[in-house]
């Protein structure tokens, strides 16, 4: 088969940890109803964004793998006959967590996991207290319809994932994201890296001859500092083989968008822009140095 | 220093080598009087784009370095106190041809030579017919200025050189470009391209916080079949370590462009997103294969 579609699940998320499990197995049954074959549920969904500030306390919303939400998206993907991409914050042994997703297939089981790679620390975005680095690699999974990789936020700025994935087959990127603004950020800013977080997730379709789907929350979530918090943008969106998007969400609202994707656009776009033919892989090496320092200039 | 200020020039190129050497030298001493600390010009920019056929007497247009050309130039570098991103076609040995270039320092040495690593092949654009690839690596060279990358036009759809030239040190990354259009394309197709060209070179810019230019030619060079040709599609431009556009040439015109680069907005920039901190070094191997066969999937 090769073409299918794909929702982007696009949502506020509540305090109550209940209501956002229940308002996203809701939204799993809406994008089936769309004809979804693959529904992608944005990071961390189930719970506000916890890392605006350390708390030992907040490793309680950690869950095995399996475990009690896993279980709950195994029923529904089963029911609706669908492949669910579900985040959450996993609790592998004590003091081993991680930010993760699970693939979850029609059959009803766990058939991937991946374990962020890339960590970020930032005023706001602690998370490299809550988050060991992920183990997995950057993998891809077959689905029968495409091979997916699934990479999650972070992850989004480094073009050696994405090149990664791709070169285990994805033909699709899913990157369920939670990014936003502070609250003092001037309108300039807040479009900069707006568009600067479009931009190089749609490098990363152009320069892999893939699809990418970038799915984000949406809302203002308080730090509980003097009015401070992170609006989050939104801004899901649905990118072909060559960086032009075919499906977005707004900025503001929660909202399911689909997109139809086509393997033989694919195809087409790697026969003209044969990229990942003329690639020097013997002169790569380099790329695992953090830094190269002393260089001669020559 | 912190600042500086570079030009690029997009210009047309006639039939005559001669009249193009000529050129680029006013150009340079045009760029230098309004300011320029370095000037780039486009790739190939002595001759029309000979790779629009295979033709073995092409290989008379190559000169070694040095040679005429660098020394030309070494002494209009020199006159004009100024750094002179040179591309040429390079005779190494016989049958050992690169497409290459040199960085002119403002003592009228060549201090720096860069052969493209990255070689197209497409209709229109046979280059492995005519260049070996390049050993040189990644570079990136001293000015004073700045460290700067140089790439070369096919190069600039590959994340690794950029990324390498950027951990060897580049504050700034020039590709010199000979892109454009088939006659026969249609509009959409044509801004497609277009727009992926731009998009991959800002988030260059984006996911190693540096700054980026781009020198493109401009104007219709027939290729000599049923009225054939390439239509280039000028549209240089630098972008700034956020890859936001701060200098911009039209898609017709021959026209030198500045753009004034500032290393206290590389150093802010890389402290707000810190991309390379974060880089999974451990993780990256695989990015030595050519595609990565009979993955498992998990």
């Amino acid at each position: 088969m090769s073409a299918f579609k794909v929702a982007l699940v696009q949502t506020r998320v509540h305090k109550d940890r209940e209501e956002n499990l229940e308002e996203a197995i809701l939204n799993v049954e809406k994008a089936s109803a769309l004809g979804a074959n693959i529904v992608c549920l944005p990071e961390l969904f189930l719970t506000r964004y916890f890392c605006q500030s350390e708390d030992t306390d907040c490793f309680d919303l950690a869950e095995p793998i399996p475990g009690p939400t896993t279980d709950r998206f195994c029923g529904e993907a089963k029911k609706r006959g669908v492949f669910i991409v579900c985040p959450l914050f996993e609790k592998r042994a004590s003091g081993v967590y991680h930010n993760s997703l699970v693939l979850i297939d029609p059959a009803g089981e766990v058939s991937g996991i991946y374990r962020k790679m890339h960590i970020p620390d930032d005023p706001g975005y602690f998370e490299k207290f809550y988050f060991a680095p992920g183990d997995t690699g950057f993998s891809c999974f077959e689905t029968g319809f495409a091979k997916i990789g699934t990479l999650i936020c972070w992850d989004q700025w480094y073009p050696e994932a994405a090149r990664i994935a791709s070169l285990r087959g994805a033909d699709l990127i899913f990157y369920p994201t939670a990014i936003g603004w502070h609250t003092n950020e001037d309108e300039h800013s807040k479009n900069t890296q707006l568009e600067a977080w479009r931009t190089v997730q749609r490098a990363h379709a152009i320069s892999n001859g893939i699809y990418v789907a970038a799915v984000n929350r949406v809302g203002f979530e308080e730090s509980g500092e003097n009015g401070g918090g992170i609006d989050f943008w939104g801004n899901s969106f649905v990118c072909d083989p060559e960086g032009a998007v075919i499906s977005e969400a707004s900025g503001e609202k929660e909202e399911i968008i689909l997109a139809d994707i086509d393997l033989r656009k694919l195809e087409e776009t790697r026969r003209n822009w044969p990229f990942l033919r003329d690639r020097r892989i013997d002169a790569y090496s380099e790329l695992q140095q953090r830094f190269i320092d002393n260089d001669s200039g020559t």
